[in-house]
Formats: structure tokens, sequence, C-alpha cells
């Protein structure tokens, strides 16, 4: 059985999926041949670790597997009949973004973010920051989206005595009835044909004027162009954007300027044991693979995650 | 009956002040009186919410009851023989000072502080940051002060499922069996003969290299020299400081540049809403003392807290 590892790992990452597999299987990584010949070696596969190509994906006749390492199944939604089984990462991410997610929201409200700004430029402010601040504490949050991190962020706010509603894709139509007195609004949205725009113009006009915005999600979610304008107006209290409609983020974009936006330059699904972490995923699934099992996260292409 | 208000209030809140009190109390406000005149009207109150001058609470002979707008007792430890009773507002910072301890675990261990600075720059960093991530998830935290912020602390982590041991002022002698498991560790202990240097070069050196050091509570509680000299050996991750040796931090020192250290100037006591709630903490325990209850927050002037 030969396993193509198309993910790039570090080297020291590389040396313990070679000492878990190397007895047991044909192993070929992506990163120790030439780019020129890794789809020779994906196309003789039974089973692929990582994000190949689209185009390699729709020829192999080979391969009984795939495990992507990303919770986004974006391009394979496209790859029509295939007989291989799509695996992805969907909730491998969840804590990772939700923490990012509590640790945005808390730099807003405690000063920490202009408080880091303010050390680059030695800079005492003090007691007059103080009454800018506030709590998390007892506030009132709407999270969309009931995947893990969605469940997590509301986990993770359960110490802070937050009110904290999770809508998921059947309940998130009711989304307006909630907006006028939420507090904090967190969107951990995917990309499906539901969720892009979802939060319009409209919609976020129904939020306070206190209210903080939180996109851990995809930017697509949002109608980016109105959300900076209110942002501009005072008319929210400010966001935490960890995704945006453009990634990087264009260096003269107005985002970066504005002080009431934190941009957390989508990190927020990492950490320094994932790449470790997402070895260990697949080898636990490799393992049930090999006894015939039910793999865990087999991706629902129409769906979208 | 006449009450002397020291505290330094908008006019705002002064107005709710005389709603509440004017009909029934003599009311004299400290910030509508000349400076020089306020110890005569001090010197006729019964009751006094604000910190005086030491030498003014010397002085009285009619004061019934001193409420203090802070949880710290400095200066009136030298107060001597005093008639009046002393209030404070211990635990009142609790959530507040602790919800700052938490935003700055988490700034530091999801990057935000170092993004916020990113910020500034417009630089787009994204992926590559990932690997230099942390999760506090299921971190070990070593929190010293078992007041209102140590207990907010081990509530606030509760949803993170941390293993919080909170270590009070008996049991803080136990420290160095903690220190070298401890992952983070959490200062928030008030100013007395036992804090004082707790916290010296032998014990930050039993902390791991992946430890990160928060101070709320005193500056004085730590060795800030064998600190300074452990983060820019990386010996430890990392330090939050809302609290140092020096308030304010002078515009030349080592703190500032130091891309390991986040400093929230001694500002994780406030909140947009900290003034009226102090005063509606006042009039609480006014009513108590019209009552003859036993006020809340009596000052233990011996034990610093």
């Amino acid at each position: 059985m030969k396993i193509y590892i198309h993910t790039k790992f570090e080297v020291a990452e590389v040396a313990i999926i070679k000492e878990q597999l190397a007895a047991k299987y044909t192993l070929s990584i992506g990163e120790e041949i030439s780019p020129e010949n890794r789809e020779e070696q994906f196309l003789e596969a039974d089973i692929c670790f990582g994000n190949v190509p689209l185009a390699w994906a729709k020829k192999t006749t080979k391969l009984q597997w795939l495990q992507l390492h990303s919770a986004g199944l974006d391009p394979y939604q496209q790859l029509g009949n295939h007989t291989f089984q799509i695996t992805n990462l969907k909730g491998f991410f969840g804590t990772s973004v939700a923490e990012t997610a509590v640790a945005g929201i808390l730099a807003m409200f405690r000063g920490v973010a202009y408080l880091s700004q303010l050390q680059t430029e030695s800079k005492w402010i003090g007691t007059p920051l103080r009454s800018s601040l506030h709590l998390l504490s007892n506030a009132k949050v709407l999270v969309l989206g009931a995947g893990a991190i969605g469940q997590k962020v509301k986990t993770f706010l359960s110490g802070f005595n937050c009110e904290t509603t999770v809508l998921d894709s059947k309940t998130v139509v009711n989304l307006d009835n909630y907006l006028p007195t939420t507090d904090i609004l967190v969107a951990t949205l995917p990309e499906t044909p539901e969720t892009v725009g979802l939060l319009n113009k409209t919609r976020l006009g129904m939020l306070k004027s206190s209210a903080l915005f939180v996109n851990v999600g995809r930017g697509s979610a949002v109608d980016e162009e109105a959300l900076i304008e209110m942002l501009q107006q005072n008319k929210i209290y400010g966001a935490v954007l960890d995704v945006t409609a453009k990634e990087p983020i264009p260096e003269n974009h107005v985002l970066w300027h504005m002080p009431n936006v934190l941009l957390t330059q989508h990190t927020s699904g990492g950490w320094a044991e994932e790449n470790l972490d997402k070895i260990k995923f697949f080898i636990e699934n490799l393992e049930r693979f090999e006894k015939g099992e039910t793999l865990v996260n087999i991706a629902n292409l129409e769906r979208g995650y």
C-alpha cells in the first residue's frame, strides 16, 4: 500500500511520519521529490494526505482515500464523480480558532490591542484609558455556526457568565431576532451558498452601536464595505477580523488603519503543535482505514463542510 | 448628617450622587470646591467617600466612616488610632482585573499583541505566524492570591479546561512545589510584608522556559531585574505586566521594547461604568450605615487589605 504525503511538513515532522509508517507502507513524501515528479507519485498512491491540485484528484484511478489537511473543501466540490473517500479536518481547528476569537474580544474590550500599539511608542497613558475599557462578563453573545468553533466559543465564554446563543445552519434564519440585543456577534460560518453575504448592510445595521463583531469563519459572510462604513461612523463598537474579503489584505487597504479594528491575519487556526496534531489525526484515521472502520470526518462535498 | 465626596467624578456622575443623596444629606463635593477649602469641608463631615490625604484623616474628630475608592489601603496603615470606620473596595475590581489577566494571556498565546503591532505597519505575515502561537486550553495555571481577582481568574479559565491552582495567603508558602510544572503563573497579590519580593530570582528560575508570567497584583511582588534578565535570555516565554516597579514606566525603560512582554499600564482595574459602580457601592453601604448594619468591606489595616 502506497501513501503519498502532499502536505508541506518540517523535516522533523516528516521524520515522525517515517518512523511511524515506513515499516508498513511505501511512503512518498512530496517535499522530498522535485515538484514535476509529484503528480506521478500521487497517481500511484492508494492513500494521500494533503490538498493536491484538483486536476490530479480528477485523474487518479488508484486512490482509495484522500485525507485533506484543511477543514475547508474548496476546490474539491468541483470534483464530480470520484471513487475514493475524502476526509477533512473538520473540528480540528475549533479550539484554536475559538481561542483567537475570545482573545480578540478581550483584546478589544480590555484595551490590549491599543496598549500593544502604545508599547511600540514607549508611550504611557495609564489611568485615563480605564474609562474606555469594557467587560466581557455578562455580555450577550450571538454565535453564528454551531460547528466545533462555535461550540468552543460558547464553552470558553461559560466562565464569563455570558448569555451565549449559538445558531446552527437551520436556526440561523432567525438571526434578525437576536441582532438588536447582541453585545458580541461572532461569525464562525463556513462558506456555503447560504452564508455568502448573510451579514448584509441591513443586518449589520440592526446591531447596537456598542456591539463588537468578530469574524473567524469566512470573509464572504459579511458585506465588508458596509462593515467598514459602519466602523468609520462608529455605528458599531469594533471588529475583530481573522478573515477578510482579500487575503493578504493589500498594503494600502483602509482596514489597516482603523483604530476600532483588530486584524489577526487568518492565523486563528494555528498553534505550535498544529502539524504534529495533524499527523496524529491522519495516523489515527489510517488505523481505522486499515481495520475497515468508518473514517472520521468524511467530507460532505454538497454541503461544503 | 454631612457627606464629603473627595473622589474625582465626572459632572454626570456627581449629578447622580446629588439626585440620590441631596434630599437627605448635606453634600459637599470636593471637585466643586477650590482645593484649599476642601480640608475644612472634610473635617466637618460625618461620612467621607474618597481617599483623602493621610494628614486630614489623622486630624478629623467628627468623621464616623471613611469609604475609600480603592482596594489598596496605602497610606492609611500609618493612620494610628482612629475612631471612624474605614471600608475599601476590596473585590470591586476582581472581574475587571481578572479579565485583563486572561486578555493578556490570550494576547500572548494567540499572537494578538504582536498582530496589533503589525497592524500599525500595514504588514501582513499571516500563515508563517501560526506555528509561533500557543493554546490556553488545558494549561496548568498557578494563581497567587485567593482574593476576588484570583477567584475570578480561576472561574474565567474554567471554560478552557485549565488545571488551575489558587494559593491563598496561608498556602502560598508551598509555591515552590508548583513552579516547575506551571505553564502560566498569575500573581494577584496585594502588597504586604509577606508578598514583597516573593517572586525572587530563585523562584523565577524554577519556571519552565515555556512559562508565561502575569502580574496584575503589585509590582513589588517580583524581582523585576531578575525577571527582565530571564525574559531577555528567553528563559521564560513571556510576561504580561499590569504593574511594575516604577509607574509610569520611564520612557527609556527596557521593558517597552521587549517583544515577549505586554504592558497593560495598570489599566486592569478599569471599565466604562467603573465610577458609576463605585457610586452604587457607596450608596448601598450608606444604606447599611443608616440602618446600623455592618458595613461591607471593613478594612483590616494591619493585614493590609
